[in-house]
């Protein structure tokens, strides 16, 4: 019988915005890997690419040329998973087993830089400032459609993400239902905020400040951290200070830090290997169906898949897929790494 | 304006046993992909293989040696998740964002073959029956420790899914708690069971079988069918028509007719694209929690990740982890292709 050591031993954390547990093993990292090494591309890319169908001036899959775009460009996706036909549908309420119904939306591309070969961690802050305001314009814009009640802003980097196209670009997947990831944080958004009337996350960014070991920047009004219930090895979270409910009510100076915290962040990635750090990030903020959301509180998942090295990633499968999310380090050990990085991106670095 | 069809327009569809929602976009399997290519090894393997730590009578990572063994062989994982240590614990129940708590289990490895190059589909059906028993014992005897509460069989397939060696082996995680994704399971099956006095999936089942389409096969005990929730491309799920709460209360006729159909439905799969098929599959049952539990039903999945070739697989990222699981192919149509697969393992079939 030994003392409980959150530090070594095994064990389950909490996941209040989604009401989920994940497993810990902490002593797991000491594993050796032999399994399977993701390829990374070394190769340097061009400034423009003509084969690139996201370049400023190049031909897409639908016979459209892109425009000379000078900052960020948004386009309907051509091959989009939602579509804005309005379909007629009859609910069939006999079904027990067989629950479908039809979903309308719309799927946009967004293009962060005309550049092909620049990613965010390396971009000018003011430039990172003009994509902020991008998704501002398309949360407005696609929430303000009257069957759209949800906009979800995400982007997948990096082939093993699945991304087909290293030209830096995120996408908009806007629809009429609330998302199942989604869902389930609203409704524990929600009641937090009925109970204690303020924001879930403003209390617990609050108690991480105070504690600090899972902070890795902090800037005057936002926080990036290390959840205290992360998933992915070097899972983050960029959270507001204040409540706010969604990107449209940032003022020009949490703009600006938002633009900034970013930079910083994937900075800090991709020094963590010295590569271009893969991830899914992920904006959730409140529904665009026309209600106010005082309970939502802005924040943005950073979901990358290394684990060990450039090459080596945590593979969420049997056990995760059939039980739970598992993860090999803990959630401090993480942030302390991070916040060790350089704050001067890799390539930029004085030898 | 126009009606809806399932077969053609974006829908979302219910999943009864976790409650959670899916996205289905059939028009969407047509877009042309661009992106990252699977590295499948077709180097074929040797019968034994000196380096491997998993044949018989080779030294593992600890210095111990592997027996001589003739069939199946079962050893505690060298690199454990989970420990059996008693853990010492005092619940701070102030903690609202903060919380923890140990969490004790056993990780075990099932080799399923002393032969280092046979995948089930290879496999004879009495050798598959052998690993059904194994399962069996493993099952009652962690489920007899007293604070096992639960014991999840798994298996990791390929390197795509995480797994560091070819040798057929499968893994059991068992623990104290209910792990997030049984937990879910296990409360869908109860409130069913208390409203109809039936369990959900006897009725899925048989509702299954009426319809048809998303059955890939069938023997007198199992069901092989591509649920109608689906998430991953080729995702198919193993059910027995009688409702059975766990493995160890199958008859004899039972375990004969679930090796057979889980050989039969492994070779479906590699044929499906000429190779060694990769997947994770798990299989949920009661818990060891001293209880009856007549509202389970075994039930074992398949979530395999290919999906137009052996090399181009569906990445679950940004979309599917910020909103919900997106699938661009139809169940029905799955299940018509799997379907459609020969009996004959390609490796075996008459040219
Ligand atoms: O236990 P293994 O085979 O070393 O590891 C594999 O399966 C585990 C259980 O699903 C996962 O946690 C690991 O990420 C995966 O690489
Ligand atoms: O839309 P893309 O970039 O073609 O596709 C990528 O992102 C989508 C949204 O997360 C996923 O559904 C796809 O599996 C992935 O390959």
């Amino acid at each position: 019988m030994k003392n409980f050591d959150i530090n070594e031993d095994p064990h389950r954390r909490f996941n209040p915005l989604i009401n989920e547990w994940v497993l810990v093993s902490p002593h797991r990292a000491k594993r050796p890997w032999q399994g399977q090494n993701e390829s990374i591309s070394t190769e340097s890319l061009p400034k423009h690419d003509p084969e690139c169908y996201l370049c400023p001036g190049n031909v897409r899959a639908n016979g459209v040329n892109n425009p000379a775009y000078k900052s960020s460009f948004v386009f309907d996706n051509d091959f989009a998973a939602l579509k804005q036909d309005e379909i007629i549908f009859e609910e069939d309420i006999k079904h027990t087993f067989f629950k479908a119904k039809p979903e309308q939306g719309i799927s946009r591309v967004v293009c962060f830089s005309p550049r092909h070969d620049l990613t965010l961690p390396e971009m000018e802050v003011s430039d990172i400032e003009s994509i902020v305001k991008t998704w501002q314009k398309e949360y407005t814009d696609l929430g303000n459609i009257k069957y759209i009640n949800h906009v979800q802003i995400f982007e997948n980097k990096g082939s093993v993400m699945g991304c087909s196209n290293p030209h830096p670009h995120g996408q908009i997947w806007a629809q009429s239902s609330l998302p199942t990831q989604v869902e389930k944080t609203h409704n524990s958004l929600k009641s937090y905020y009925d109970k204690n009337k303020r924001t879930l996350l403003e209390d617990y960014v609050q108690a991480e400040l105070k504690v600090g070991s899972r902070i890795v920047i902090e800037n005057e009004h936002f926080v990036a951290l290390v959840p205290f219930w992360a998933i992915w090895p070097y899972e983050t979270m960029i959270v507001s200070k204040r409540a706010i409910s969604k990107i449209t009510d940032f003022s020009a100076e949490e703009v600006s830090a938002y633009a900034k915290i970013l930079k910083q962040l994937t900075i800090k990635y991709d020094n963590l290997f010295n590569t271009s750090f893969p991830y899914s990030s992920g904006i959730h903020q409140a529904p665009t169906d026309g209600f106010d959301h005082p309970e939502w509180h802005f924040h943005m998942h950073f979901y990358p898949p290394l684990l060990r090295s450039a090459t080596v990633k945590k593979f969420m499968v049997g056990y995760e897929m059939m039980g739970e999310s598992q993860r090999d380090i803990t959630p401090e050990k993480s942030a302390e790494i991070l916040r060790q990085q350089a704050e001067v991106h890799y390539k930029n670095a004085v030898k």
